[in-house]
């Protein structure tokens, strides 16, 4: 139901660009791949998500879509969590956001979070995507560990 | 933070083709075009919203990606209010959404729901989004009204 | 993490007062007797939880507390999928609520609701709680099986 | 909807017992005096809120009810706000809850959280609730000011 099996297969560093750094799987996911690209990399322990907001991400009122920040918001929580899905398949069992903030084409919109429960079957995970240091989302979800790969 | 504003715009009827009877407001939200279009019909007093799966909606796993889902749900939180929004412009503060089953490329995506409770400035909807009769997503949301057109 | 354990132990029919007909569990969960007792009863398949509002089910505001609806949810996951709960223990893994409107001490407060998806080892569950037909709360949240009694 | 009211009734200072320098508003909140009474604190500018699990707060299982524990998160999103809340009446929009993990009869059971977003008249709180460093309930809600007292 989600685009965590992604995050498994591997993501690719990028070399160049702005997202020089990072790490993507661009590729391997139709949707976040038509919604983002999406970017994380991990510093200190943090992960941290990361996408530049672009005109074709706002709705009419000419600020970020809750659609947008929601698809983003389920990959975080798998980005979140990389380390609990090591060769693990896994799917969303819910999620949850309420919206704080706008953001406009050219932002940078970052998302960070912690794993706050990690079970046997189930991973709980909280975060907050923001741009500039303005918060936009909280969220919290569940994840499900279906099976190893 | 949401497409709730296009409502407001006016849809277009669809004269032709699949969506033939169906309203949409394709050309006046970046995102919902970019991950829809969608449509929406009003019968018997019950608002449906549906769209086709494709292959850009799917994840890694070859199943709709639950950021599409919860677009759709974020777009159909607009459609089942829309009487409620008439010359109003409006955001999403909050959307909830539990992980029922999968879509594949090929299938017809449709929710409906009900307006549970409309206050001066607050709204509540809840609805479920679902496929040949298969529960995919239960979401609910409060909309937030901010201002006349 | 809830009550859920309870309604496996068998429900006793009430057969005199206000309740008679109804189904409780009372002196089997402190925390439901303290706030309650709640009971239920499945009428042509729906199943309908209730409880008389009492002077202590309330805030200083003099409407029933969000808490009190909130563990009145709680319960009612568990009512509402009582048929998937036989023989079986479970816990609430999470539970989200909408405030609609309040109760005031002396109402009737009841809830309904459906299981959306009943999978191997997670149920779905959402529900309305009302007073007189006036809504107060909009409730889903996902229940895990933990083991066979 | 909620308890939210009391707060602005001045909490009392706790000066003997457990709870010396903690502050309460016992005595102003029905429900609250019977699930709790719940205790706060602010300490470098952080709100701690507080109970101890007593049997009576316990499900048939023997671990905290998921409805005492939404009860006080209920209450937290109200001391974590409290600032933001002064001379203001307010009530509990939603709240949403992931439960991480039990509390037994004993333990003291603790909260804290942020303010995410701070608006004209909707409030955004998250926040967590632990006993011993040990994870319970991820909570987040969104409280709306109704009116200066």
């Amino acid at each position: 139901m989600d685009g965590g099996n992604e995050i498994l297969s591997g993501p690719k560093l990028v070399t160049e660009g702005e997202w020089a750094g990072w790490r993507t799987w661009s590729g391997l996911d139709a949707f976040e791949d038509q919604t983002g690209p999406f970017y994380y990399r991990e510093e200190n322990g943090v992960v941290r998500s990361a996408f530049r907001a672009e005109p074709r991400h706002m709705n009419g009122g000419g600020f970020m879509h809750g659609g947008c920040m929601m698809t983003f918001a389920d990959y975080s929580l798998f980005t979140i969590a990389w380390r609990e899905l090591t060769d693990m398949r896994a799917v969303t069992v819910s999620l949850n956001g309420e919206f704080l903030g706008p953001a406009k084409a050219g932002d940078l919109v970052e998302s960070t979070g912690e794993v706050t429960k990690a079970g046997g079957s189930l991973l709980f995970v909280r975060g907050l995507i923001s741009t500039g240091g303005a918060p936009m989302l909280n969220f919290s979800g569940v994840i499900k560990k279906i099976r190893p790969r």
